[in-house]
């Protein structure tokens, strides 16, 4: 493919005739019109660019059909294209990063299955077969996929709105499963259909707003087995969970837990205080956890604290994923409540996956395609929720000790299940004395880098109103509930969106001295007008959404000038220049609120004159005979020019 | 005011050494950095062009208090301020078009108060008092208030949901009553709160398409009354009502009626074309129809033609409109569906009077305030519900003849509402054997010119996605239901921007010969590029909703020419400059795709170069120390000036 901008464009020559019949003035530059495209070409150029702007068949193109069938069964399996190159040098990066990345896991998943408000075998099932599907499907190499904490603590607030797990643990297990298989099922549509871009509406400050908000709720549950409450809220916001913590100061907190919980946490915070410090230390916070659990479960089964009030795990079944197909609900009323919880779950869940996978390729310089990505997410979720797993995903923290473990491929992934289903096999009765307490330390010490306060200043110093989007979904999340803040931060940044689009900037703009150069006299101090003349840029494509607001806004920009000029007794404004460059596209609403303009400039006895109109703008102004309207010899090539054919006939009346 | 382009660039002066010390090569021009504006600043000068772009308050500035009171009842209430200079040459204009828009406006009441499924005096009611209201509050002079056929039709359309007109008249009544009100709220609230770009989202296009499928499904229910049909379908869609008129083909016809109506129409075109040919006998079609009324009624009285199933008026209310405060449901069930159904039309009616005052100001040179408007609108209709009118607005047809018959001043629509209030208190019981079949005549002949294929077909021409918009809503309302019609217009709409900020455009530029402008090299196939440098132009602001795209975008620019290069066996990109002119703005998404960007193209071994950020961008890049990774001398001020700075080094290396 050759690099041209716009294919519509075709390889036809413009004629020269063509263009100067249009241009009067012989001494000017031209403006170009591109020739004519058929509508099908056209068709196929913005359908392209909307779903495929990637190209994402272009290695397909002049090869064999067995290499196509062979590139075909690559692109939705990488794990034939990379595994052709692997090695014993790679596999030890791999192996080092899986074990890490494991001993990290089994306690993690162990909480966040309860956080989901499943069993915690659960969470160890949904560590073996997920990361062993993303393996063969995936394009990222340094994501580590399973449960995570966030969307854990979504699924299990939705899942609670509709069904009590207290009462009905079959129902609240099974509606779980159905809406893992329908998050996996929205991930793969959107991958397949290419509309990935979708989750680019959720701004990156909603998230961290969502992200920092979930963190402290998830903190806050952690509260009941850190200090030991028997009597806890099921709301989530932090004034009742707050209420119900102080509520049962006096009677309901237990030391010894409290002994346990706060012991640990400080171990864990001081282990990643000293991985901080020293980068090449990264494994004593990524095995703190299971040594956290090792001792505290010793301790507690050499002192039976259990018998003093210490929550204990108590039990954990021992044994592989069973099949779950039978269990979800493929009919009835909860199926269209799995398939609500499942997409916004999943949508959430791939957010967090999207986003890891491209800040871990950005640093190692690799591309990931998000598209394909979605399928391999999806698939390992609609498989998942067949095996008794419920919606995993990239996590953030894991994915972090994976990649300074020295992960290679995503090998280490498999080399994790590995080692989930040996714990599965083997040592879920090693777990039956590990505290309550030990687990909320883990999750409480897990959660804070989501808290990223560093995120939310800059957000602050760039934009404003992405500030107010990131705080939005924050205290909509601790206040309220992570599906309000949710909301929220979906609100807010739509409503930016409608905000850019319905009132794009206008500038006036000045000569910068000594060149020929025109640019906003704002940015720069320097820059000079020339009088009679106002020279106005418009920031954006003129659409429906702005069209009257930009013709009154350069009607004001001239009113507020001559006002200003009468009062000093200046020549008034009698060309109005207005440059076109940034106008990328222009529609029939743009087309009629030119036309008025220009009509109310004829009645104020002011040219109206255009520069640099870009292809598709003079394009239709002249299918819209706007071009013929104004006359050809009114629109060229830079504002230099325009001025300079303005200034003679400037002088003559003046 | 002065011209100032951005508020946020305040008095103080930019010191010269703080842009000289971000800036290493001398040679070149700088770029301008706008100085720090405090948040408040910046949150008001936001606030302010989103919501009072236009200044309303502009007129208050250094007024004494009395004249301040003076302006603000003159802002409220327009009639003080032109009704001052009013003469008795304007009266002449007004005298006459309003009485040429009374006679147009009777018999189209009547219609349309059918079309809305109510008695044919709520038609004649409702052109009584808005347009009084309206002329006190409006600052419209041309636009002629009462009720319009699309609103009436879809009033009726969304009442009939809820409530059958014939089995529960009283509820019906009131509904539309509520509904009235509610729409008056609607508008007034926009206006008040400044939300009046809200009705922009409605593209001309998509308001282009519903008008002409409305105008369709109207002159397909007045088959009805055309042919005399006494069964007829409830539905409005095209296969229903056509079924409903061939099933009834063998013995549901009346050849009197459709000779009464047939010949009239006839007429009506008749003088319509007259009224085309030669614009100065415009009155001929603005009076055909009452003249019609006239002749038909005479004509049905002398032949007893009711006897022979020719349906007729029969009864008419005489006397002027009681009070209907009490009926409106301010409680209970309909006051939900009310207000659901209020907003609904309101919004349409808003898009009409809006679009038919922005039109005629255009032509005769004078501003509407869009916001004043809808309040006047607003308060027109709140009046009106209460008095027994339903949802009024300007009428196309009607502003159109009042125009054409030299209105000068909103008193045509006085003029109008005492014609009509001498109708009401005299003339009703003349309509007693008005034929229906003539009204039918009248509505379809009225409804013809929203049929607007030109503007179609230029849509067409124009923008392809605008056309599709159109044919959705067109389509839509003739097929479905206008509830759905709208909603196609209002979705294709939204989806349109949608793409247009998640899909921005990027074109490659190159040099134009003999100059130092850089142009899209599709645009202008003279342009030439200079080997080894690479420069792309990025068509948007760069916010979280395309920064990812925006960043595959340009990489693939680059693999597609790299791969291309390396074919040619030419030497490799070095330098890769992004002329930043049309990005506007940028957000932390967008500076996080720029960082990626750089990252990825340093591992490439590319040297990223930026060409004229504009003051928010070189702002924000500042603050997010983007421009200290990047470096202040790879920002230059043209492109011309980045090329100049890369050659030197480009030809060391080669």
């Amino acid at each position: 493919m050759s690099g041209r901008a716009h294919p519509e464009v075709g390889d036809e020559e413009l004629s020269p005739a063509d263009i100067s019949s249009r241009q009067q003035t012989s001494c000017v530059h031209k403006v170009g019109v591109p020739p004519k495209q058929n509508l099908f070409n056209e068709f196929m150029y913005t359908f392209k660019e909307t779903f495929f702007h990637d190209d994402p068949l272009r290695h397909f193109k002049d090869q064999s059909v067995s290499k196509k069938l062979m590139l075909g069964v690559q692109s939705v399996f990488p794990v034939f294209e990379w595994g052709r190159n692997y090695n014993l040098k790679m596999f030890r990066g791999d192996l080092i990063a899986g074990l890490t990345i494991a001993s990290l896991c089994i306690p993690q998943d162990i909480g966040y299955a309860k956080l989901a408000g499943l069993d915690p075998k659960y969470g160890l099932y949904s560590s073996f077969v997920p990361p062993l599907i993303y393996a063969c499907m995936g394009s990222s190499k340094d994501i580590a996929i399973g449960p995570v904490a966030v969307v854990s603590l979504l699924l299990g607030t939705l899942l609670r709105t509709e069904i009590d797990p207290n009462t009905n643990p079959n129902e609240y297990l099974r509606l779980a499963f159905t809406s893992t298989f329908f998050a996996g099922v929205t991930q793969a549509a959107l991958g397949f259909f290419r509309l990935g871009f979708l989750i680019d509406f959720l701004s990156h400050a909603a998230v961290v707003g969502f992200m920092g908000g979930a963190a402290i709720t998830i903190a806050l549950q952690q509260l009941k087995g850190f200090l030991g409450i028997k009597k806890f809220t099921k709301k989530t916001d932090i004034v009742s969970v707050l209420h119900s913590v102080i509520s049962s100061a006096h009677h309901g907190w237990n030391w010894q837990t409290i002994l346990i919980s706060a012991s640990f946490l400080i171990f864990l915070l001081i282990s990643k205080f000293i991985g901080k410090k020293n980068k090449k230390l990264f494994w004593i916070p990524a095995i703190a956890p299971l040594v956290s659990v090792i001792i505290s479960t010793f301790f507690v089964y050499i002192t039976r604290a259990d018998k003093k009030g210490v929550q204990i795990v108590k039990h954990l079944d021992k044994g592989l994923n069973p099949s779950s197909l039978r269990l979800i609900y493929f009919s009835g009323e909860y199926l269209l409540k799995g398939f609500r919880i499942g997409v916004v779950s999943g949508m959430v869940a791939l957010t967090e996956a999207v986003a890891i996978g491209r800040t871990f390729a950005a640093m190692k310089g690799y591309q990931i395609d998000g598209n394909k990505e979605m399928v391999a997410l999806g698939a390992m979720n609609v498989i998942g929720s067949m095996t008794s797993c419920y919606v995993s995903t990239g996590s953030f923290s894991r994915s972090a000790v994976n990649f300074m473990a020295g992960c290679q491929t995503a090998v280490s992934n498999i080399i994790m299940s590995i080692v989930v289903l040996l714990t599965l096999l083997f040592l879920t009765p090693l777990f039956k004395y590990t505290p309550n307490a030990i687990l909320a330390a883990i999750i409480i010490n897990a959660v804070i880098p989501l808290i990223d306060v560093n995120a939310a200043v800059l957000i602050f110093k760039i934009d404003k109103l992405d500030f107010f989007a990131c705080m939005g979904a924050f205290f909509g999340v601790i206040f309220v509930s992570v599906e309000i803040g949710l909301l929220i931060a979906v609100g807010i940044s739509f409503a930016k969106i409608l905000l850019q689009v319905t009132r794009p900037r206008t500038a006036i703009l000045g000569k910068i001295p000594n060149t020929s150069v025109y640019r906003n006299i704002n940015q720069y101090p320097e820059a000079t007008r020339v009088p009679g003349i106002l020279t106005i840029r418009v920031d954006s494509a003129i659409y429906f959404s702005n069209s009257n607001y930009v013709r009154e806004r350069i009607q004001r920009w001239l009113t507020d000038e001559e006002e200003m000029l009468k009062a000093q007794i200046l020549p008034r404004i009698q060309f109005l220049i207005i440059e076109m460059s940034p106008v990328t596209d222009i529609d029939t609403s743009g087309i009629h609120a030119l036309e008025d303009l220009y009509k109310s400039l004829q009645k104020r006895d002011i040219e109206l004159v255009l520069a640099n109109p870009g292809p598709l703008v003079i394009d239709k102004l002249h299918v819209s005979h706007f071009a013929d309207m104004l006359g050809y010899d009114k629109i060229f090539l830079t504002v230099a020019e325009a001025v300079d054919s303005c200034c003679p006939r400037l002088y003559d009346e003046v």
